[in-house]
């Protein structure tokens, strides 16, 4: 397990300051590799350099950052280095087999006005710092570039910050009774046990997940959870939106009593948005409530239904009307599993981040309007869409951070559902939610531009992406109007009587919470 | 609706200091009405007096009073009054129709002790204090003691404002979400629409009761909603523990969907602690959780069931299985309720205070074996039962308090349940909830005095206490051990899957969490 992220990066490249407000980011503890050494040395850096030479430095900084990486009761930290802490190839080793290296960089006049205004003087570049740091970056130029994960530090330290989260694939969800990591991580499913071990969760563990994606993925989860000694069993409901029902979570409660499961124990789910929201739900109401873990495997379930700790499940009368809001303790998506989802439940998941980029974020906007001009076959390629969902549950996180319980902002994330659900039930759930929303999406934009609140032409644009992307954007033949506004009327985020829209104004921007009292005339009116 | 505290009573019994405190603990503003008047008048009141007479004073008091009582704007509050604010008789009409007053009393020398210590000079008593104070406790001893609640201001300032809570009837419970009140409140049915406008709380409004209880309550309660303007509806569940079932929680959920409540409509449950469960459970999961007002009817739900936010219903293997934490916005008890309890139910509440005494409450317990040694004709008297019900929430509202989610000490109040819980079910639900509970309490304490946690003798006179009040003691002939040890296995508070027992080790202390490996054997065990 890979549990630090290591900032490195030349003099001036921000590696503590980014650190610092990184850890605070993700609730985790920030260690300065450099503040480390002098306390243990009891002198300066510049000190040490010059007393004993730069190899005998060198060798200090791989013994102090082999202490804290190999320490078992070190938690996850963010890790400072120092410049030139991974020259030694011992040291690099070190650093990649613990932790997830970053290199972070800028160009030489931001470097040298950092390194200007930083109080302590820097070792190697005592007088002359220009000419010093231009040597220094030649020389270095390769070894910075060797990296996977490089970081331009340029701009503000929140976009700098934004960049490598999504880049780590690592987000941290606060607001809602304790935090909880929410991870985009490759093979992640093969560590899950000591993913729960390192957050002191406790068995039993019940495995929940369904028939498409336990033959799959349920033996990974479970060999890791063993081998990590917990007690796990697995629990397989029928795979379809239509088994997101009372009885599947009765058939829970009681699957958690077969097994033993207490106050304690920790509820696995495995599987697209409706596991989650059922096996959720069960563990919300389980006991009043036990600990959950999300383990999202398609690309609508890892961009949107994992995270925010909606649960619950559908009645005849309407989707999602019974619930609890309910934090998992942790999300690990691992994009693994996206490669054998079926074509069309991929495409699904890119309405849902079409609605993140819409909401708050243009240049997830952007790249779905390019992925859509491109030939079907290369649409889904398996970094594409670990972007997209990168960018889909930043978007998301950011959202439900600032409003974790829904009383304002957080009604953004219902950009196309008021009316998707409807469409979604009335056509008796043969369409998919993400197609359902695709739909969505283009009738909450009719409406928008019919009353010149969004830009003239979203519509047509919206179309045609989601279009190209394979998704429906018509409301199927054969449903009646009347049969879709009925389903309109239970929708849970109606206010007196009367549904509240989400509207677009344009990509990046919406307006919530809008009556829209002609809004039948808008969408079915011609 | 008497929404003010008004605290009275002469110069040092303590108005201010209490009247801070006390507003602290209910969350309600603090008035200090001299400070008021200071505020308006521009002069101390010693000038006030000097200069314009005591006759002059006397109109400033009631027109500042008058002012604040009658501000529709102004929230219920805590107000301290004037040593002789009350003495004008228009003046105590206003007070006494709008709020409810007590009269802090004290004997002389603890009275002049607080005067000398405290700052500014007290108009009546400038010069030789302890005479003139002597004379104005003379002058006025029928006064002050014609007021119908009077509270020593003698010890702590912590005994005296728990003695007022407990005449008053009012509590504020915090640390779960919002914090809020509970109030034993003779006729408060009938003011309950006022209650809930006073909490901004929305409808439409469900009524939630039973088949006992609605054809007693409803009305009462349905007629003050219409009339605060609320659209309000019954509905009415089968009686009975064998109902606090997922049915009858469905039922409800498909209630409050057809008479159109949305995510801010607000549920009341009027009944027992059944209701309560089933009612408050419906809330917390209906559209991921509405508002929801407690009506306790039941000498056991006022004690103990509605309060602390739990809610659930039982599943074939056990009680309470399935619920969620999901606080009330209101807890409202109408001692008046309780006339029309049978004597059983009344009797079985009796279980759940003699528990509540023996976990904290000394004086509590003391009382109720004097209750039990009085014929049984006159154990169930109104008065009685308001000063036990009234003991009995203080205890369970201070548990709460200091642990709202029980991690820790709130598992004291499982004292007798966990056995009790067995028992009941084992039975087929022909007891009581209070009645396995009393025989839960012997069980529990039998184990703790065979174990030596609790001192020899106590068993003996637990069994006594419940005994006179009419309760079982006894496991019922026909119950085998092994159903009760069975019943037993699906208990909630267990850990590692073995009951953990709370054991009382004298009244007003118990031991939580103990592990009692050989307890089948100490308690069948001859």
């Amino acid at each position: 397990m890979k549990k630090f992220i290591l900032l490195y990066g030349p003099p001036g490249s921000g590696k503590s300051t980014l650190g610092k407000q990184l850890a605070r980011r993700l609730a985790r503890f920030f260690i300065d590799l450099d503040e480390e050494i002098v306390k243990n040395a009891g002198m300066e850096i510049p000190q040490i350099f010059a007393r004993q030479g730069e190899a005998s430095f060198r060798q200090m900084e791989h013994a102090q950052l082999a202490t804290l990486l190999r320490d078992p009761a070190i938690p996850s930290s963010v890790i400072s280095l120092g410049g030139g802490t991974l020259l030694n190839p011992d040291t690099r080793v070190l650093a990649e087999s613990h932790g997830q290296v970053v290199v972070l960089s800028a160009p030489l006049e931001i470097l040298l006005e950092r390194i200007r205004r930083a109080a302590p003087a820097r070792p190697l570049l005592s007088d002359d710092p220009a000419q010093k740091l231009t040597s220094l970056l030649e020389a270095r130029a390769n070894h910075y570039g060797s990296f996977q994960i490089n970081i331009p530090n340029t701009g503000t330290a929140r976009q700098a910050i934004n960049n490598l989260q999504r880049r780590l694939g690592i987000f941290h969800i606060k607001g809602m009774g304790a935090g909880y990591d929410v991870m985009l991580m490759k093979n992640g499913l093969a560590g899950i046990g000591l993913l729960l071990k390192e957050r002191q969760l406790d068995g039993p563990v019940a495995l929940v997940s369904d028939s498409n994606v336990s033959p799959l993925y349920a033996s990974t989860a479970l060999q890791s959870l063993q081998d990590a000694g917990y007690t796990a069993s697995l629990v397989s409901l029928q795979a379809g939106e239509m088994h997101k029902t009372l009885q599947s979570v009765s058939l829970l409660w009681d699957f958690f009593l077969a097994k033993g499961l207490d106050r304690h124990s920790t509820v696995l789910a495995l599987g697209g948005g409706v596991i989650g929201d059922l096996a959720g739900f069960a563990a919300a109401s389980y006991m009043r409530g036990v600990n959950w873990v999300c383990l999202p495997t398609t690309l609508l379930a890892m961009a949107d239904a994992s995270l925010g700790g909606k649960t619950g499940f559908d009645l005849p009368q309407g989707k999602n009307l019974i619930g609890a809001f309910h934090p998992p303790r942790l999300v690990l998506a691992d994009p693994m599993t996206l490669k054998s989802l079926p074509e069309r439940e991929l495409r699904a998941g890119l309405a849902e981040a079409l609605k993140s980029g819409l909401i708050a974020d243009r240049a997830l906007f952007d790249l779905l309007i390019h992925v859509s001009q491109k030939p079907a076959s290369e649409q889904l390629l398996p970094d594409l869409l670990e972007e997209i969902a990168a960018r889909s549950m930043a978007v998301k996180i950011t959202v439900i951070q600032a409003d974790p319980f829904e009383q304002r902002q957080r009604a953004a994330l219902n950009l196309g559902h008021t009316l998707g659900h409807a469409v979604e039930i009335a056509s008796g759930f043969s369409l998919l939610h993400g197609e359902a929303v695709a739909i969505g999406l283009v009738l909450a934009t009719k409406m928008a531009e019919r009353l010149g609140v969004a830009r003239r032409g979203l519509t047509v644009e919206i179309r045609n992406t989601l279009s190209g992307l394979g998704l429906p954007v018509d409301i199927p033949a054969g449903l009646s109007p009347a049969e879709i506004i009925k389903a309109t009327s239970v929708d849970k985020k109606k206010a007196a009587g009367k549904p509240r829209f989400v509207l677009p104004v344009k990509p990046g921007q919406v307006q919530i919470g809008v009556d829209v009292p002609n809004w039948q005339e808008l969408i079915f009116g011609g």
